[in-house]
């Protein structure tokens, strides 16, 4: 199911307003037809250009939503990085990725329920973006992790990766949009939760 | 979604023998077809019984449904009571619980897909059987728990609740049919990672 999309530079003339337009019209097309259901051709036709040039420009219908995904994937780690920058301690950190997190993942599927469903795909046949983000937020684990271990709030026995990945693991099926739209009822109470047991599993 | 199916006693005679009858068919029959896309007319004509005499035992379609869940769902219990029946510590039944359960979910999928899409819409609409077996594995950690603490293998200061709540939601996706099918490949590794990390958090 994974397509390996082409990440060599774009293609055509590096104008870059072209290839922002055909993405921003992507964006809402899309956003109202789904990505899934939505050919090259039609969402050619609703920004009237050619589907030729649009080729010009991205080499598949997933080079588009890749860069969908890659910017709403952003905006999500500027919360996540606003959420978290000044709280008190590592700890708190922890609790407040975790929040973050799964509030902007289910406010995606409550307000834009079709873009959600990019980022759906997007997960489930590991896209670049998508990966890129796991690998992103797990590196942030990471560095919370060592954080709290200077400070003395953490234990230092369990192998930094080791405990880095298990804690993203606990994240995940909230984090996930393949996965969190089966836990969007209990995300609130289950982050405030696992991240208690989060907490727990790093004491000292 | 979720249809509440009738608990009364069952209809008719309780003639046991028709029952187990219509309930080892229908197994069969939804394990080729598919649960979702059977009618109870075609699993009547498949059985070599009116349609009419299947409603003399069964409310409804899902009402047989449930009996095939229950019924694997004990298989399931079965296989995670010998797991864990004769480790040496909680901390090593905590251990076999997760993985027995995620063994016992891969194998559904692999080897009775159908049957497995069955536990997933039963999952999904939180049908009796399905709340059933999950208070059960609630209770069970809980249980476990008790059992560590009063060995001196855990910490006593969370709430049992909270404790045995947390642990269920860290397992949740690798028992839940309808998330498991989204972490089949990392199951085993995620159940070894993730009880490690169980532990830490019940560490004393």
């Amino acid at each position: 199911m994974t397509k390996h999309i082409n990440v060599s530079p774009p293609r055509g003339p590096s104008d870059h307003s072209v290839r922002d337009q055909v993405v921003d019209a992507a964006t809402e097309h899309f956003g109202h037809f789904g990505y899934e259901k939505t050919t090259v051709s039609e969402l050619a036709k609703s920004i009237g250009f050619s589907k030729s040039y649009i080729y010009k420009f991205f080499d598949s219908k997933q080079a588009i939503g890749e860069v969908i995904c890659t910017n709403r994937l952003a905006m999500i780690m500027a919360i996540v990085n606003s959420a978290i920058s000044d709280a008190p301690s590592a700890s708190e950190k922890l609790r407040r990725l975790f929040r973050a997190l799964t509030e902007a993942g289910s406010d995606l599927f409550f307000h834009d329920r079709k873009l959600y469903d990019i980022a759906a795909v997007a997960a489930r046949d590991k896209w670049p973006s998508a990966e890129a983000h796991e690998e992103r937020l797990r590196k942030l684990i990471e560095q919370i992790i060592v954080e709290g271990r200077q400070a003395g709030e953490f234990e230092r026995k369990t192998p930094l990766d080791e405990a880095a990945h298990a804690i993203y693991l606990v994240m995940r099926p909230y984090i996930s949009p393949v996965q969190l739209q089966y836990n969007l009822e209990t995300a609130p109470a289950a982050a405030a939760l696992l991240s208690s047991l989060i907490l727990r599993s790093l004491s000292p």
